[in-house]
């Protein structure tokens, strides 16, 4: 458990059955739930069991286990809502505009007007070659 | 493979050295590379090397590889930019506002303004409990 995962979040206190949920698949490893404040209707969130804030909390059998729920889920959504397309995303950090701090997918059908308009223009080679510069710098300090 | 899946996307064509890119890592199942139309600087796709359009497409074990990847690369990404924070997404299908029909993450350092603002207001609990029962519903028919 990473040290600053705070136990009295929301989602843990789902998990504990102490916070209510409307529930729609559970697992040994996942939960999945309604998103109470939905950006789209058919918006759901899937959630780990174990306590974990970010992506990179997680150990890679729970991440595995959420992605399989969201695979799962997503196939659902789609069906339910009659729309053949939905979306995943999902926040690390208060930087990101993480809400709740225990690991969440967030998943709907279709797309959000405004949430994603791609590519509107080309960018730089030179400043794409030096992000790719520093990301490349990154990597080689991290343990893979 | 989907039988839909289009071998001429471009990710197919630099998947084959056929278009170029610029690589950050690669492993036997996945491919990570520069955004060239970025929605903020560091961002990043995670391609897998196995043809499929969807995550609902894409082999378990080729979606586990993709997230490893994801994992690792998000880490590199919040580092090499200098942000404790990261958002990852994903659409499946057009309608969803996927632009290359191959299999791709996004990832990238803190979040986008106005990706998602989260929660202006709680949905009415009928509203949210009749999209649980589709979602329920749908669930029932699928294989899982």
């Amino acid at each position: 458990m990473n040290p600053a995962y705070d136990e009295n979040n929301v989602f843990a206190q789902i998990l504990r059955g102490e916070a209510p949920c409307i529930k729609l698949y559970e697992d040994d490893q996942t939960l999945a739930i309604m998103d109470i404040m939905p950006q789209t209707h058919g918006h759901v969130l899937v959630i780990p069991k174990e306590p974990a804030i970010t992506l990179y909390d997680l150990s890679e059998e729970s991440a595995n286990a959420c992605l399989k729920t969201v695979r799962l889920m997503g196939r659902a959504v789609e069906k339910a809502m009659g729309i053949s397309g939905s979306t995943l995303f999902q926040h690390n950090g208060r930087v990101a505009g993480q809400s709740v701090p225990h690991f969440h997918f967030h998943i709907f059908p279709g797309s959000l007007k405004g949430l994603f308009e791609h590519a509107k223009r080309f960018e730089e080679p030179e400043v794409l070659e030096e992000n790719a510069r520093k990301i490349i710098a990154a990597l080689a300090t991290l343990d893979h």
